[in-house]
């Protein structure tokens, strides 16, 4: 029921505003500045942390982890899984993009590793999440970060993988889809020229973070809130937009500025049957 | 003859768009943001891919590569130099963008080195053409990133980098110069606040190789169009532009939206005698 | 004096214009579009440049030098450690921002050895500064680089720091505090939603450093009025602003097209009791 949806949107919203949970992002450096002001503009608290170095004191301090492999090296991977056992260790939720999974061997064997420590949640789009539950890197219409596929195109790949990793995996797409391996639900805000601005992906899942650090019983409903919030935030802003670059902009002061009976009314998470 | 110009950037405009272009970029950490969004308003399909790991699988499926050198660092360098000697042993084209190649030694001495892996084009400012080109990197009036030079004063210098590498150089400045050693176009679209938003050389760089990627037996012609279709979509933001981060987001707007009347009878492109 | 402020201000602003002083930064990832067109903006000239193969040969030649710690890794320190020493030996004032330096006790020994070199400011926000002055880095309401303290609280702290440290000591917050460990000033500019904007308070650190370069026997007001105009221009910008990122947009906007007059008037720096 979409009221209930909504409802339960602006209620873990409100919780982000309230508790402001501390998300540590260890993300490609092309999200950085939209991710932290995303987190920031819904009332979480960014925190760009990547040294290994700095994983034993700072991880189990934080409410959430962000896990972003867009661009990816030798030298983060460790503080990636670090970051991940930590977080998994202590109880605290943690969040996987494998952006662009299948560009690489090496990529593909990352994801695959950090796919075993435990993620909460794992968002991608239609591509990738197929890629990763075949763990199939080389080969297919692969157009690097952007996806070749609809998102009901991967939703057994999405199914499987959730079951297989006890994690909601969400898939990106016209329409956003979440599933649990059992429930599935589809998330319809959002506006196609969303794809036309870099890092969008990768920053509704650091909001993912935010959410499911503020209700981790419900990681599931946590995780179709974010996807839906951020899409009405887009839908907002299309309205005033004049391209894409108006359009983050509008964007972010949007989903600033959202309340309780736009959130309510507009969200629109629905099942999929 | 600039109707003959401005058709030839419309066409290529619309083979961006058509084909979305998978465009690699290795590339400083503070263009990332704008030259993915650049690449992103033009059509092409963005992949900010820098590990040495993953070259081998993925540089061959791309359909042009960048290379900036602006936050150079010994660490990134092998992937700089592997992926442009995949690019052009594949006969992809690879687009050199020498940002501030006279800090350093260590600059210089990287720039040069890339220099002789074959790249389509190079594209930097006049002082940095005339370093490149007289591998001074110590001294003069160095000022970072911003030019001291004219683009007329480079012009010799770009004419022999180009025929001495058998790339078409390009210098960036009030008038855009191109050149294959030989012909010698102006580009004579822009307004100078795009030189108070931080890498806009670097972001049409970027959009030089989507550009070229499309049309390869024109990478001359390809070079200017996307010089000047950049130019042109600042100066139309510059009409409701407040200052450099509103007329920044307007030319991304305008990337995204200009047609065909506007490009064709505002593209200014002329040979220089 | 309020007025007598105001004309420092738009004299070292001016100077600032007049001579672009060339600013190396060496920051984190997040920070560094913000940083740059803030440093544009202001009419400075920003250079991203990191390695430590290029202090030898880069770091003599800039204007003035700004480390930031909020992306911190064992690869990028030594070369801010490098740089910090050369600047320092060189004359060259350079300016620390400790970005949550009680994040891990990696981070607090890192800042600890630049507080050693000798920087002519430091910069951070209240929490910031008091962890910083008592070298503890682990325990306490830790909030990642958001201040759990009104920057009141961290006077002594700052009175402290600057008498060890030879240094301006700022601490940023609803009023910025500056102190050289004898007088303390208070910069009343700025509104709230600047701190739901990442990078703002790494961008006036920048700012700062663009200031004391062309004003450096005067660090003190140079710090100050540094402060008091990015402040200033979020002033202005929060008049039509719909939320932070449009905030953000006319912040840049501002601070480039920022006149006499206004300046003068409303640069509002007092002296604190």
């Amino acid at each position: 029921m979409e009221d209930e949806w909504g409802r339960r949107a602006w209620d873990q919203l409100s919780r982000v505003r309230d508790r402001s949970p501390l998300i540590q992002c260890i993300t490609n450096m092309v999200s950085m500045d939209l991710m932290a002001n995303t987190l920031l503009a819904s009332g979480a608290s960014p925190a760009m942390v990547h040294a290994a170095e700095e994983v034993g004191d700072f991880t189990p301090r934080v409410d959430a982890l962000c896990v972003n492999v867009g661009t990816l090296s030798p030298e983060w991977l460790p503080s990636m899984k670090s970051a991940a056992e930590v977080a998994a260790g202590a109880g605290k939720p943690w969040v996987l993009d494998p952006v662009a999974v299948a560009a690489s061997g090496f990529r593909m064997s990352a994801c695959r590793d950090l796919l075993g420590l435990a993620p909460a949640v794992v968002r991608g789009n239609a591509s990738e999440i197929i890629a990763l539950a075949s763990s199939h890197s080389i080969g297919g219409p692969h157009k690097g970060t952007d996806s070749t596929h609809a998102s009901m195109d991967a939703l057994e790949a999405a199914k499987t993988l959730a079951r297989a990793n006890r994690a909601i995996v969400a898939v990106s797409g016209a329409v956003d889809l979440i599933t649990d391996g059992d429930r599935v639900v589809g998330a319809h805000n959002g506006v196609p020229m969303m794809q036309k601005i870099t890092a969008t992906g990768c920053a509704v899942t650091a909001l993912i973070a935010a959410f499911v650090a503020v209700d981790p019983s419900h990681a599931f409903e946590a995780t179709a809130s974010a996807l839906a919030v951020f899409g009405l935030a887009g839908e907002l802003g299309m309205e005033t937009a004049k391209g894409p670059a108006s359009l983050r902009m509008n964007l972010i002061d949007f989903l600033h500025g959202l309340d309780e009976s736009i959130v309510v009314s507009r969200v629109k998470i629905a099942p999929v049957p």
